[in-house]
């Protein structure tokens, strides 16, 4: 499956790019004065493969997953919060559900390795948003959390190939549903240590400058981050040119599913708003795996969190804001959305010089 | 009524922002993490007087006026552009227009000084876009464009006075139709180069450091503004701490009216969203006669244009994002918005640990 898809990508399309930056040299304003805007419409274009693309589906997949390094003490939170704050989306109290209603995108929560049995929590009646069907749980549980990725593989490669495909599959799924843009987001106490790992390989950074303080982490525990680390990058020594087997050695489940789910977004012409740090580090995983899914991820913002600098320029990508968001959940990716979404409706729904009768310059 | 308002501006309320701050640190995230989002929310709920801020009913006011300094060659579009501009904006067809839409705000076009008779446009039945009252034209018209401030005072003192209360006047109209939020923009071809002016006096910053090429000037164009400007200066001699003798010397009839609207908002305690070079000059007017509205100022962005930077550093402003605008219009306020109401929304919507039952750190 994960071979069929990383054959089906291709480039954006040329064409229809070069016909969005026509028209956008045609509406009634100054060429370029929306900036980013108009960059962004035009990249839009590119991915849907037409010059007027348009954001209406929406949904933003939030996959969880549980993580054996938390052993080290690298988390401020203990680990049952995952689980607990799985049920608060689905319940619709999570920053990410607000801010997901506030741009018109439904929730989808996926299980992809909670220490935690959440079945009973897929058939629930769920909460709905306002203008927003309710948020839904997705159970693919690859396994009730990684190993200590300090003291060996985080997962079996067959299991990160699981991961992966889990992702395809969840994104597939969506799409049938209706999907023009896909924002990804993460809940994984414990994840921005796998984030680390996985970004000081890929991007060939020292890890201490790669390493940051999570979700609140004291001095103390930022030293035993660094360490727990430099102990995986020992334990399992993993190759950059392999990112199957990067994300076997120090990655999560979770990780694997967003990774999965780039790369299906990709090869259905869907855009992928990527959100914060560890989405950041699956997209390492993703281009690792094929280098054009570049072309289809649109950053959201850039975190606080300091490895995430280090990814946007390994990937050269440009985040569309800094509000100094460090939560996860697809919070940013929301946010992105409703930019993306703003720079669609230009492109759309704006008069040309010939239309308003106004003279250019 | 200036010297009423000036009296009404109140410090924020210290005890609404102490409780919206403890209540960001009981939602169901780790403290910060939503960083600017989080600070929004605060200050709203200081402006707004309440722990528990609303931005529910929005507007975007938009102040026309024309340029006797365009004389000079100072902008790359004629000056008719500004009523055609007009024209646009009330059948909907311009950027504003759209991302008003985009985060539900009305629209409000103010005829302060155009160079043209737009009377027969307040009566007509108007576009409506999606989700608002179409947009509506009020002439609060001053005078038929400024003087060229080059050879003289663009306005006379009275003038000036008047562009302030037109400003103050539209704004308890809309305070009056129901108001939580105003976004302010502006169309005025050549008013970039007011805007300077007022900057390089105001901020006492070196004319070619605060001037910009505005809609697309060429190098020969950005040379003739520069003289422009320093020949205003020279002529006039504004005094710095004279806002209103600024206004009147180097400024324009809608810079005074959004000045004025400033003041009124503050008046009222309703929060303003700046959009950017030209808003925020007025800013430096408004502040000039009241140093305390600063505090229920947002800038939404950071444009393009070189003298925004010195005037947020000045009145100490950080813009929510950075997306290479410089179109005006008021359309970096509309994305403002959507971002400042995200955060109310956080504020007021999320669950708090104790009611998701989430352990905190």
């Amino acid at each position: 499956m994960l071979e069929q898809v990383l054959r089906s990508i291709r480039e954006p399309d040329q064409e229809a790019r070069r016909k969005a930056r026509e028209r956008q040299n045609q509406l009634t304003k100054p060429p370029g004065s929306l900036g980013r805007l108009e960059e962004l419409s035009v990249q839009l274009a590119g991915i849907q493969r037409t010059p007027r693309p348009k954001v209406g589906r929406k949904a933003i997949l939030t996959m969880a997953g549980d993580h054996g390094v938390v052993a080290e003490g690298v988390s401020a939170y203990p680990q049952e919060v995952t689980a607990q704050m799985v049920r608060n989306f689905l319940s619709g109290g999570a920053a990410v559900n607000v801010l997901a209603a506030h741009v018109g995108a439904r929730v989808v929560v996926v299980d992809l390795g909670v220490a935690a049995d959440l079945s009973g929590l897929a058939g629930l009646p769920l909460a709905s948003a306002a203008g927003t069907s309710g948020p839904r749980l997705l159970l693919r549980k690859v396994g009730p959390g990684t190993r200590n990725l300090a003291r060996g593989p985080a997962m079996s490669r067959e299991e990160a190939l699981r991961s992966l495909e889990a992702g395809i599959e969840v994104l597939a799924e969506e799409a049938e549903r209706g999907l023009d843009i896909v924002g990804l987001g993460e809940m994984g106490i414990g994840n921005t240590t796998p984030a680390a790992a996985i970004t000081a390989v890929m991007t060939g950074t020292p890890v201490p400058q790669v390493t940051g303080r999570g979700t609140g982490l004291d001095d103390d525990g930022l030293v035993r981050k660094v360490q727990a680390i430099e102990a995986a990058l020992a334990a399992n020594r993993p190759d950059p040119r392999d990112a199957l087997g990067v994300l076997a050695a120090v990655g999560g489940f979770e990780i694997g599913g967003l990774a999965g789910a780039m790369l299906a977004a990709a090869a259905r012409s869907i855009p992928v708003v990527v959100d914060g740090f560890i989405c950041a580090s699956a997209a390492l995983i993703a281009c690792g795996l094929k280098p054009g899914v570049r072309e289809y991820l649109i950053a959201s913002h850039q975190s606080v969190e300091v490895g995430h600098l280090a990814i946007l320029r390994h990937l050269r990508l440009q985040p569309i804001f800094n509000l100094d968001l460090r939560l996860g959940e697809g919070t940013g990716a929301a946010l992105g959305i409703g930019l993306v979404e703003a720079a669609a409706r230009i492109l759309e729904e704006m008069a040309t010089f010939g239309q308003a009768g106004v003279s250019n310059a």
